[in-house]
């Protein structure tokens, strides 16, 4: 298994690279890549040979092979299935969001427990209740459970969605979830950025 | 200036505290601080001291003023003015996130460049366009802009901003704006978290 900052890094190449194959570029060499990151084209180099992949000198990398060796490391060469659990302002903006399509992921199911909502559809996918959460989702390939309900019905919610088979977990509910180990949680924490950004404001306003 | 990880650190400190500030307890030692953390009690006891803050032995802290002197550090006891650009789905979403609210962050103004949107309000807040924006900003303090337009209009977006003499910038946008220096941008990149889960993903499917 690659370590974060590697698969940060390779994140980033793919970008790069999938804007210069839509401007018609077809080659591109570590230095070019590595210029654009204020990265070394050494690191560069090091990170795409752990794909197996090698440029030549001179020539550079075929942006195109480099582009689906990455795709397939990171899987988004295929599709993967989501069930947004909370259908307020947070669930409807990713829902929409156009990101999550064109990286494969589809929103396959949505739960919310506001009986106003239940029944009503969102791009064709409709809104139910969580009863029943195992039965409902059997035939639906959830591979992710996106949490964005508020913080104190999150682990609530976390528990029921395990309990319905469902492993990976995307959190965007400021609380720590607690989950049985094989479960894996992976936390997109507003009000943390926030308190981030409220530190730095204040040690510069004090300045 | 602290490092990100201990900031990161007293955040976490923060929000346990509160809850058991919130549930009535009045005092904390340092080992449940680092139970609940999974962190060594010296741990704990090293970033509580970076605040001037000594623990009673045998008594443990005073929660309130714990408390107060983290929310001091990460400026939580003021108000933070926001202009947000772009009133979309996200942007909707973060508009109406109780969180911002919580610590402090308040929106004083929202911008967007769809004349239908225009002339409407957000809880009392109208949305403008984004025409004379340094003349509009003028009198209404704002501290951060937030921006949640598409990739592609985000770096313009963000001069726009800049020129404005807003030097915080929360960028949602999946891209990296290139601003002058001195201009502080904080990136949530929902896109980066979904490819990272992407490769987890992967990795766990082809075991």
């Amino acid at each position: 298994m690659l370590n974060d900052h590697t698969v940060e890094r390779l994140i980033i190449y793919n970008r790069i690279l999938k804007n210069l194959y839509k401007n018609g570029q077809k080659l591109v060499t570590s230095k070019a890549i590595a210029q654009v990151l204020s990265n070394t084209s050494a690191q560069v180099r090091r990170d795409l040979s752990s794909l197996g992949r090698k440029g030549k000198t001179g020539v550079g990398y075929d942006i195109g092979k480099l582009i689906d060796d990455i795709d397939g490391v990171l899987g988004l060469n295929r599709k993967w299935g989501l069930l947004l659990v909370g259908a307020g302002n947070l669930g409807r903006a990713l829902f929409y969001y156009p990101g999550f399509r064109r990286e494969g992921f589809e929103f396959r199911m949505i739960v919310d427990k506001d009986p106003r909502k239940i029944g009503k559809k969102w791009s064709g996918v409709e809104i139910n209740s969580s009863t029943a959460l195992r039965r409902k989702i059997r035939n639906k390939q959830i591979d992710i459970a996106v949490i964005s309900v508020p913080a104190d019905r999150a682990q609530e919610v976390a528990e029921r969605v395990v309990s319905s088979g469902v492993n990976e977990i995307m959190n965007f509910a400021p609380v720590t979830l607690n989950v049985p180990e094989g479960v894996n949680v992976r936390y997109v924490d507003l009000a943390l950025e926030l308190e981030n950004l409220s530190y730095q404001l204040a040690v510069r306003k004090k300045r």
